[in-house]
Order: structure tokens, then sequence, then C-alpha cells
């Protein structure tokens, strides 16, 4: 009666690599290259594989129309017709009983295919299958499948944007809730309960959900949980402590990221807060500033890094309670929320218009607490533009 | 200060293999087996193995401390002390360039370890390149690898029993909407506005969060929208219409899931859409009737066929546009959402006591519409009981 299925907005581009063997995918839509090849948000692993430039979906007669509609395939098979053309060769005589390997040999024979490409991720149980079956599985280097992943389109920079968006809208909720916290003894009253980094997660992830994303694994870290800077925090947010909130959420519709953190401060900072803070901005500020076409991401980080030792303030890193300035500068986002390319001490690669990546200089250091100041940037011709916009006011009275 | 991280609430049990080769992992928290093995929500993918009856992870310095803490590893070692002494072996000045194989093999050398086990998700990357430095890999058959994982514990079937119930809080709030909406030709109104199948999954996502819990790809799909079974639906939710909602959501905490569908129609059924839904609950009810230590699986999926069948209805199935009874009846529920056991005609397990599965017979048919009841049930010593709860009225006036 009603056909109210419509095809998504595409934010894909070409693949081309016809000189090379076509690539081969057994996997579900968290794997980022599948989900860039296919375009198609499928929640069990399915086959797929590029023909002569084609790409080619394999799919199960549940999701076959949904497939056909919404996907970037050029062709999409049945499962079952695979099967069966596999069992009646194979002298089977139930098609339902062809594993996913005699799917892809037969596939291979079919085709004239002697090798497949795979990511790095293709899973190694099938990949043993079909070799000891005779085909040549090569696998690629992480990145190396879709090299052209790193340089966004303009419809993947405005997914990112609104990926971003998400996260302002969490740091919003955020600021509200300490706006209305009252300060008392060393808790926060807010809406007649204490403040509680988990609290705080659940404001943001409405927030965020209201805006098309989903946000997990937030960070709402006070005072020395920050400075274990994978603590997501737990229990009662502190006055006068800094509070480190990262939050990165990421869209359903189309599986891009947003990806920024604030720091925050309910009361009144101390001297050397303060001073934390500024520091961790100018570096911020800096990292900005230095991003352009042609520069080597290893030496953008580095010049954080020595703008940090200036100011005085010491890094440990590499051991069991690291301090200082003890992460990368920043890293690539786009259908992954850590993705190339990474900026840390030894990138020696350089950046180009089209990369995003996020900037986010931190300083951590036990009894004084942890900043952190991330927003996601756009690499243009002549620098670069934030994807990412919130206030940094961070001391709230 | 103040350190506020505590240990999770453990679901784990012991895990012994003692006599077979060492498992090892490179993954994230998305591989079900890594997250049963460490029981650590980890983002990025690190290395762990087993040694001796032993847990082990490898941990980045910034994920140290949290993984002593909420991990299940006997042992964590620093990827910093791994990287060095592998750099020290071969002769590289700067340990950060030990790659991920390396390190492997580093620890392979260190435990006298010459094999490893790993489940067919391992990376294939990783695996043909350890194998050429002449490591044994054998990846184990899914399932294989942890077959204790299909018997649940008791604080593995809590867990379920709370992500089902972020489930029913989300019918709740359809239920909700759909009573509040007033019919305006082939419309619903509600709170102002034209009701969607958008909307609807906005208002289970926001229900199940505050569960604790995160719906993705929620089905809401009305009339022949439902019919193509993994159809999200889209757009205006239509009086008089039978409405599919399946939700699934997965707790953040714990990785477990919940799984149930209810239909619903807004306005007033026809005789054939009452004899759809009466037919379908039946069969849900004969299923839940079946289900007991001893039976197949397999018979348990071919009695509700056979049920259906007598009753009328038709089922063609694995063409491009199936209609009757085409999917399983059911699966396994976990740490993964469609997991072993599978209800299907060719199943030839046989159900044990601490199995988890979904019982979910459903009918489509064009121009009629959808149905499918789905709740979660525990196999029991005496048979089994329902982990999930919600009404199964279904009419809304």
């Amino acid at each position: 009666m009603r056909k109210a299925v419509t095809k998504k907005q595409s934010v894909s581009k070409k693949i081309t690599s016809s000189h090379k063997p076509p690539i081969l995918f057994h996997a579900d839509a968290h794997d980022p290259d599948m989900l860039y090849f296919s375009r198609f948000s499928a929640f069990d692993p399915y086959l797929a594989f590029s023909h002569n430039g084609k790409k080619i979906g394999i799919s199960h007669s549940m999701e076959y129309q949904r497939m056909l509609l919404e996907s970037d395939f050029d062709e999409v098979l049945l499962l079952n017709d695979v099967q069966s053309s596999a069992a009646k060769q194979l002298g089977i005589a139930d098609y339902r009983k062809i594993s996913i390997s005699q799917q892809v040999q037969q596939i291979a024979e079919k085709y004239g295919i002697k090798e497949f490409r795979v990511g790095s991720r293709f899973p190694a149980g099938l990949a043993f299958e079909l070799h000891a079956a005779g085909l040549k599985i090569s696998p690629e280097a992480d990145g190396n499948l879709f090299p052209e992943r790193i340089i966004k389109t303009a419809s993947e920079i405005e997914a990112l944007r609104k990926g971003n968006a998400a996260s302002a809208a969490g740091f919003k909720a955020v600021r509200k809730a300490l706006m209305e916290s009252k300060i008392k003894g060393e808790t926060l009253i807010h809406q007649g309960r204490e403040l509680t980094s988990e609290r705080l997660r659940e404001l943001i992830s409405v927030a965020a959900l209201e805006q098309g994303a989903v946000a997990l694994h937030t960070i709402t870290a006070g005072g020395d949980q920050a400075c274990d800077c994978h603590n997501a925090g737990s229990g009662p947010i502190r006055p006068n402590e800094l509070i480190v909130v990262d939050i990165f959420p990421r869209r359903p519709e189309d599986g891009y990221w947003g990806d920024m953190t604030r720091t925050f401060l309910k009361g009144k900072a101390s001297d050397a807060q303060k001073k934390l803070v500024r520091t961790v901005k100018k570096a911020h500020a800096l990292g900005i500033e230095l991003i352009k076409p042609g520069v080597s991401g290893g030496n953008v980080h580095n010049a954080i890094q020595a703008f940090f030792d200036k100011e005085g303030y010491v890094t440990e890193r590499d051991c069991a309670e690291p301090k200082g300035f003890f992460h990368g500068l920043g890293h690539g986002i786009g259908l992954e929320v850590h993705e190339a390319p990474f900026m840390r001490a030894t990138a020696d690669w350089k950046f180009k218009a089209g990369m995003t990546v996020t900037v986010e200089p931190g300083l951590y250091y036990k009894g004084l607490g942890g900043v952190r100041i991330e927003d996601t940037i756009h690499v243009t011709p002549g620098g670069n533009e934030l994807l990412s916009s919130s206030s940094y006011q961070w001391e709230i009275a």
C-alpha cells in the first residue's frame, strides 16, 4: 500500500581501485571500512565484495528490500541463491548447510576471482578457511583498504558537524546543571539531590539523543579522577574542583561522530587551577594556529609539548601513574572516533586539506586535577576551520 | 585525595581450559568473547592472553589504573614495558615503533608460548603476521572459544532481566503515546504533531536510557513496512494499522541486552488483523510451553511452523519478498543480542538449564501487515521462566 522507506541521504563517494584484486568483507556496520564501502547499517555480519569496480552485497531475504533501498551496493545477491548454487555444485542436499567459506568459494568461481584483499580486521577464522581452500587472502594494513577515507567529503564534514553539535548540547546541559546547583559543604545540590558524575552523564545522554546522537563512555570526572584520563568519573561532583567533561557521541543515522572536551569548575578556582586552565587554553589555540596543509602532525604535537615544558609543566609518560601532557594532541575522526591520522610525537605524516582531526591538549596532576580542552577541526587549503562550537567559559560561581 | 573509582559488580565466572593452548585477543569490548574474558569496557583494541589459567591484559599507561580496578585480569602488564623489552631484544632504538605483532612475539617468548588459540573474529592481518613470524595461530569456530558462554550465571540472568526491563519501559512509552493520540483522517496527532515512527523511537530511546540502557536500531514499523522485517519504519503512524515495535537495548555497564517485541494498533482492528494477532499470541504461548531441558531447538521451531501451517497461514521464505513465518523462532541472548543457540528449522541442539533465548513468532502479509510477539526466557531445570514482562494489550481505542 505505502512504501515509506526512503533512500537515505548518501555520504558516499566513488571507490575505485580497479587494478588491485577485489575486496572481500564479512562484517557488520561496526567495521568502519564495511560501513564506508556499503553505507548500510547492518546489525549482523554479511558478505560483500567488489568486482570490476562494482560493489556487491549478499543479503539474507529478510534484509533484501532494505539493502536494495538503503545501501550503496550496485548489485545485491540473495544469500539463498548463492547457497543454492553452491549446494548444487557440491552435491549437498540442504542448501542451508552451506558455510560462509563455501559461499565465498562459490562467488570466487562464478566471478573468476583467485585473490581477495581484506581489511586488517577481517575475521581470521574465515581467512584461514579460504586460504586452505586455495583462495589467496591478502590482508591490508590498517587504513590501506580505503586510504581515501582520511580525506572527507563535504557531506562527511556536515555529518561530523552534526555529531559535534550533539557534544555541544551536552556541555550546555552540564553548564545549566552547574549553574542551578547550590554548594553545600563538600557537595553540590541540584534539583534536590547530590550532583554526581553519573547524573551529569544522564543529562548529557538525553541532550545528545535530542540531537540524534548516542553518547556512550562519556567522561565526567572531577578532581583526581580526571588524572586517570580514561576514568569516566563516579560519585559526587565536588565544589572548587576541576571537572573534565569529554563527550563523543555517534550518529546512528550515518555512523559519524562528534568529539569535544570542556573543563568546568563550580565555585571558586585557586590560582594554580586558573593557571592550569589558562595554559591548556593557550596550547589549544596554538595547536589550531599551527595546523595547515603541509605541516607535520608530529611537529604540531611536539610544539605543544615544548610549550608545556617551557611553561614549567613537567610530563611523565608510559609509567603506572603518568602526569603532565601524556597523551597525543589529537586524532582523526570520521566513521571511527579514533582513526588515522594520529598526532603524536613520532608521527611523520603531513596535514592535507580535507582531513578532520581533534585538537585536545591536556595537563593532569594529582592534587590539582586535570584540564583538557578539545575541538574538532577540518583542514582547509588555507589552514583549518572548527567543526565544533561551544563556549570555553569554565568557572561557574 | 579521593579514590572514587569502585570495583564494579562482577558478572564473571572462572574460565578454565588449562590443557588447551593459551588464548590470544586483540580486540575492544565490542568483541563479546573479549568482554567475557576481561569484563573490561575498553573503547580501543588492546592485547590480552591466557597463561597457566591466568588472564593477563596489556594496558596503555592511560588505561592502567582503570584496568587494575575494573577488569577480571589476574595480571596487567604495562604496554610500555612490553614494547621496551621487545625493542631491546630487536635492537630498535625507539620502543614506540614496536608493532603489535612484535609485542605478541615478545610475550610468546617470555612465557614460552608456541601456539595461541584465537576467536573466529581475531583480526586476519595480525594472524597472518604472527603466522609468518613462526607462531601457530589456531582460530576456533564461532562459539568454541568459550562454549560455557551459552549457559548463564545468576548474575548474567539478572543483567538480562534489567536489559528487558529497559525494553518494557519502551513499550510503556509507546502505549502512552498511542493512548494520548487522536485520530485525524489518516494520521495520529500526539502533543500537537503527527505521530511518526521516528518520534516513537525517540520516546523509546529516552525511556530505555532512564533504565540505564541504550536502544539503537529499534523497529517501529507500521502497516506493510513491518513485512520487511528489518525495516525500522519511517513516516507517519497510521490509524487501524498493525505496528510492530521491537526494542533491543544494551546496558553499557555490563554489555548485556534486552530483546522484546510487541505489536500495537491504534483505532479499530479488522477481523483479519484480530485473527493474525490471536494466532501469533497462541504460537508464542505454545513455544514457551514446549521449551524445557532436553527438547530440540529445531523441533520447537518446526512445531510453531506446523501450527501456523495448520491455521492456514502460508509461509514463503528465501525469496525477494518473503511472507508468513519466514524467520527463526528465536535466538540466544547475552553479551550479543543474537548469539547461540539459534532456533531454526535445521537446528539439532537441545535445550539445557541456564540457556537464555528469545521466543518470537511472527506472521507478515503485505496488505494486512505484520505481527511479532517476543519475550526473553531463561531455561530452568523444570521448564523456563520469563526474563521479560510487559502487557500484551495491543488494540488501543
